[in-house]
């Protein structure tokens, strides 16, 4: 059975795990023993922001999944608000099991009690799997993702 | 002499106007006397949210653009906060003299002040003239951009 529900603190070191259990994620993540302090900091700050949840797929008790979703006032499309999610992790042992896209259609519901008239994200265009699964579920490849890192240090 | 300011609610008309000024956002937009209680909502929305800034340029006392800017918290990137901009508009008569590049190399700034790493957008893949805009600017298409329409009616 599985549910879906918004992450406590206590949760942050298996989201973690997961976030750094990816091809992409590996180069990127530091999940290590105590947990960098930033993803602390992270965590805290989604947390308080009511415009913000990271919600987690368990099975039982065991973490499955997880998605950060992000909902957003704008102005274009006569003023809506639009969902936007990021982060979206299976566990490696759960994949290819649907998981995934009960995760997302769990989002997609979220996004429409939150009042969202646009449910969206970016994927990296070498997760060439990614795309096919987010065009499976309906999602559209109509717009280019651009990125640019930042130096703040 | 251009200067950047959040906008106040008395901007407001002339944003929808650049809003629909566009050839995509004329089809999308509803420029009229008065406007859509929607668009003050969204106004609202964004302007009591702390993560949420809507920056007008300004040649004088006329504005001539206009961009988003959302701040989000991500555990993703070993936690970090991204910029991410939106309805990017430069009124018709001032296009091509720079104004776009201006405003977003204000944001960029804006962002690194708010301690943002990355700095993203997504741009319609109908707007081939945006994307080598944004690509003069730094930035690098790297991700699919993907949309779903949500019906909540």
């Amino acid at each position: 059975m599985i549910h879906f529900r918004v992450a406590t603190a206590k949760d942050l070191n298996r989201i973690v795990q997961m976030l750094a259990d990816d091809e992409l994620g590996k180069t990127r993540e530091r999940y290590e023993t105590p947990l960098p302090e930033s993803y602390i900091k992270a965590f805290e700050s989604i947390d308080a922001d009511p415009n913000n949840e990271l919600v987690v797929a368990c099975r039982d008790e065991e973490i499955i999944g997880v998605l950060q979703i992000t909902f957003t006032p704008y102005l274009t499309h006569q003023g809506s608000w639009r969902a936007t999610i990021e982060g979206v992790r299976t566990a490696s042992t759960e994949r290819g099991q649907g998981v995934g896209s009960r995760l997302i259609e769990w989002a997609i519901e979220r996004a429409k009690e939150r009042g969202c008239h646009l449910f969206q994200l970016t994927t990296d265009k070498q997760r060439e799997d990614a795309l096919r699964f987010y065009e499976r579920l309906g999602l559209k490849a109509t717009h280019e993702g651009l990125k640019m890192k930042l130096s703040i240090d």
